[in-house]
């Protein structure tokens, strides 16, 4: 299914080879000032155009389709997009025999029985991400009070990555990367458990951005290893705050008012320009196979604000659900 | 919402104080065989008494409430529930005016506005996670061809454990652990990007088992610190076969046919002898509290069990979506 | 799916042949005052007993399963169940080889494959209507200003209707009838076009009532017979109070205000003492058929606390959903 | 919310003054060939430029916009836009102080709160019916077997209805009709039980077309007139062929293999040249409107392929979700 949410659902659509990426955002309240201007700053967040990203410039001009009138929200279902440019199919040219290491080609050949194009991404490219970040827009919109906010915390495994980085370019290789996230303001009460915790609903649509391999909570991993009287993060006062919010800002599923606090594992970019061997479905043998061209050497520093988003959209809707009790 | 899936699709209700614990199943297919003893068994590996878990003796009996006749599934909705023992609700008492470190008796306040029990748990209650294990012996007859197990790692930061375990007891303290889930012979295709990948529909669910701080798909949070060059995984033959499985038998969001892959961390028992200081909302202040009775050292030896069959459940249902393509 | 509504949502089980029937509500706000006895009431408004109805007598006690404490509702899963008492499977004996006219053991036969009882009713028995009655009581503490009324304006064609069901009675054949039902102090605003018009909704589940043939709203089918001039209903003052309310309270899918009103056709009882003609899987052929027992002439005397219940559900689900704007 | 369906699910944006009107179909299966010239056909069908209707010519080109690759649907949602043409917001300048009887003008304000345009329609336009259409493009070709056909019975009353509209269209008043719905070799056993009954799903979707008032199976609200003994529709053979079809092809919320019929209830078009007195916002008192234009004196003679187009998304979602048993 291509939505996420209850109340506030968005629905994304498009691919890397079709004529536009769009998402429809249904639940969202009329009255809503809504300024083509701030989606084109967060679309440009997520832009490349930085070291360590690919130099192909993108520039992303939402259209208003539906569910806005003289720059307000109507309440009803609100639908944005942004064009694709003109492909190339060439440029995939010499890439259609192989099953790119890392990426979808195989599984979208299947899932798709063959209907779907052989290279470029489908559905799941990362250029659909940028659907994520326009709807974030409305979503921040709609809780206001709570702040998101994102940061590179590693890259490479290194805390100051510039020399990493300049390797890897050097080297026509890539690398990954650690991003952390904060959620400040949240109120106390928002999740949905049994199924919809908050880290439910967080991991779910973090899972949907390409690249992510892992995600924790609070002290997460590290909590793994430690006794409980050394976890147990005490409450100290009527306001819930707690001593170190090793919780991560969540008990049962529900948020505690603390901050909420996960940090994300990015995967190294899977296209690299050093030669890889994979399979070869024309030769049906393995065979060297090189990816020149413009990609990021890590994707991962693009990634902030797309976290960011789907933050804003999994808080979004929580916020909406609770607020109906 | 108290719902998961979409064509197989559950439901859970109960809580610890309730009259019972129980699981409605929508979507099961006509036709299945139901056997009464597969879920005892099952309810059974979930349940205390091994060293490090709780002494408090459950036995619990599923009740077939709807959904079958004459020992065979029917496909309408089926219902089953296992009760709940008498509560001796004086063993909470002089934990009443505590809000217990790592417990949700704080947030499970404010979102009943005060009209759940004090403690003992709601619905986030380790307790339901019974329902799962039901459910999961289900979901398992529908995927039969795929094998699910999980086993853990790591307990306390050990490999070898046993005497974590035995010093954890001595001094009243507990610990958490590391569970890790290999999923075989899941056929390729399964995932339905953008927003129900794999990953965010295992996630989803396993994030909804209480105690769970973290999860990483094949090589997680390794990945992000991995050259693009280490870490890509070559495809060797048309059958998807990949070299290192780092992504976990997964790609774009979509199973690849290999081995699906992940770990999960469980945070330590909250529940702890060792003296803790916390807030007492009856005096208004921060007071010691030291939490007696049979609760379990680490509960995180439980957990397998309740992640195999919430990763069966998560599994039918991308199952039986992709059966529709 | 056994599921109605988006945020207080009613899950239903159970058949006729089944340990229980019971129903599980999601989105029930915590607070709610839960009184057993009200539900009884309710239940024996549906029961038979009455001249018309059958003789058999039925004693439904709601047992709660879960999602209350100390008599209110905690926001949690609520679920209640009704037993089914002891069936005697001897009474259909004679039946087993016939597919009854006007029932569903055909259709029920195909859908099971074959799994499900040959007879005495499956999920789609009318004994399943006793959840949605026992699911209207809580939905109607939710909208507790909004007050919904049924009743039969219409049995076998007649508006005084004793000496027709006294002749159906004696030559052991049965009636069906018309329920008018409104719908007093509806906020405006309800109702989320374009698909889940007001009228969208209650028709939905109000077709799930079985034997229900028909629904229309305000002048209904005479609509189609009228000019505009005729029929339009102009608006007196900014309350929004129309002249004819000829629309049933309703414009462009959303309650205007004024009564929502509605008719719904009942079909007369299948199950008829007389002798019919119909296939007979034994032998292969059209063979006679009387269906002697305990059964309704007119179930349509029954119908309209169903009714009632089940507008309540739509209506409450609409109010949550409005509430969220 | 703006969706229909579960696994061939529609949703649906715009409104009449927006850039476009659309719809995203997710659930589609991959290889089904999509040819533009279907849609343009099928638009056409929906169109005005018959007597007694709307002389306005729309010419509806659809723009693919994603899941569409080389002539084919890829499996991903596939979404498709027509644009609207340039509004002329002058046309509506006299009305804006009305709120016009029959149409959603108050309801629309009081739901948008105010955001939404004064007139001229909004999300539950008319003109929304033609993203219906497109869909129904689709899931005709999901369901290739099944053969619905809609025909208009009664216009204004009658039979032979030429008279009727002329005399409409001179006395500058509107008309209504019914029409009537035929769905053949319907598999049997589609139909979810018990809310997702074949009537529970076709009424949802036909209550959210403008302007119908009521619906009703089979011989629907006259069978409420007839005996069990005259209604009854025993069974044939074992194909389950029933003597009547009284019943209209359903059987306890399941098709029986019988067709499927239903008839349709459509009020007399809104807007009519007549004088009508109503509500004046700007001066507070009943004043006189007279809406000249162009408008349809029946717009139920554009409603069959509307009809057509929504009951065959209906059953696609029905069909897909059969299948998964």
């Amino acid at each position: 299914m291509n939505s996420f949410g209850k109340i506030f659902r968005i629905s994304i659509f498009g691919e890397s080879h079709s004529d536009s990426i769009g998402v429809t955002l249904d639940g969202v309240p009329p009255g809503l000032q809504i300024n083509p201007n701030e989606f084109i700053e967060e679309l440009k967040k997520r832009a490349p155009g930085k070291p360590g990203t690919t130099q192909r410039i993108e520039e992303d001009t939402p259209l208003f389709l539906s569910g806005i009138y003289n720059g307000f929200s109507t309440g009803d279902p609100l639908t944005i997009i942004i064009k694709n440019r003109s492909h190339k199919p060439q440029d995939y040219q010499h890439l259609k025999d192989f099953y790119r290491p890392g990426h979808a080609d195989f599984t979208s050949e299947k899932k798709s029985k063959g209907f779907a194009p052989k290279s470029g991404g489908g559905h799941h490219s990362g250029r659909v991400t940028a659907a994520l970040v326009i709807a974030g827009v409305i979503a921040k919109k709609m809780i206001s009070q709570i702040e998101i906010s994102c940061k590179i915390i590693e890259i490479g495994g290194h805390n100051p990555w510039e020399d990493a980085l300049e390797e890897a370019i050097y080297s026509k290789d890539s690398l990954g990367g650690i991003i952390e996230c904060t959620i400040l303001n949240s109120p106390i009460g928002l999740g949905e458990p049994f199924f919809d915790s908050v880290e439910s609903y967080i991991s779910h649509i973090i899972f949907a951005i390409p690249g992510v391999r892992g995600i924790e909570f609070g002290d997460g991993f590290k909590s793994a290893k430690l006794k409980g009287s050394e976890h147990n993060d005490p409450i100290l006062n009527k306001t819930g705050k707690t001593s170190k919010n090793g919780a991560g800002g969540i008990n049962g599923g529900i948020s505690n008012g603390n901050p909420i606090t996960f940090k994300v594992a990015v995967k190294p970019t899977s296209s690299i320009g050093k030669t890889q061997y994979t399979y070869d479905k024309n030769r049906d043998s393995i065979n060297p196979l090189e990816i020149e061209g413009r990609h990021d050497v890590c994707f991962a520093l693009r990634v902030p604000p797309i976290i960011e988003a789907a933050t804003a959209i999994a808080m979004a809707d929580l916020y909406m659900i609770n607020k109906t009790r």
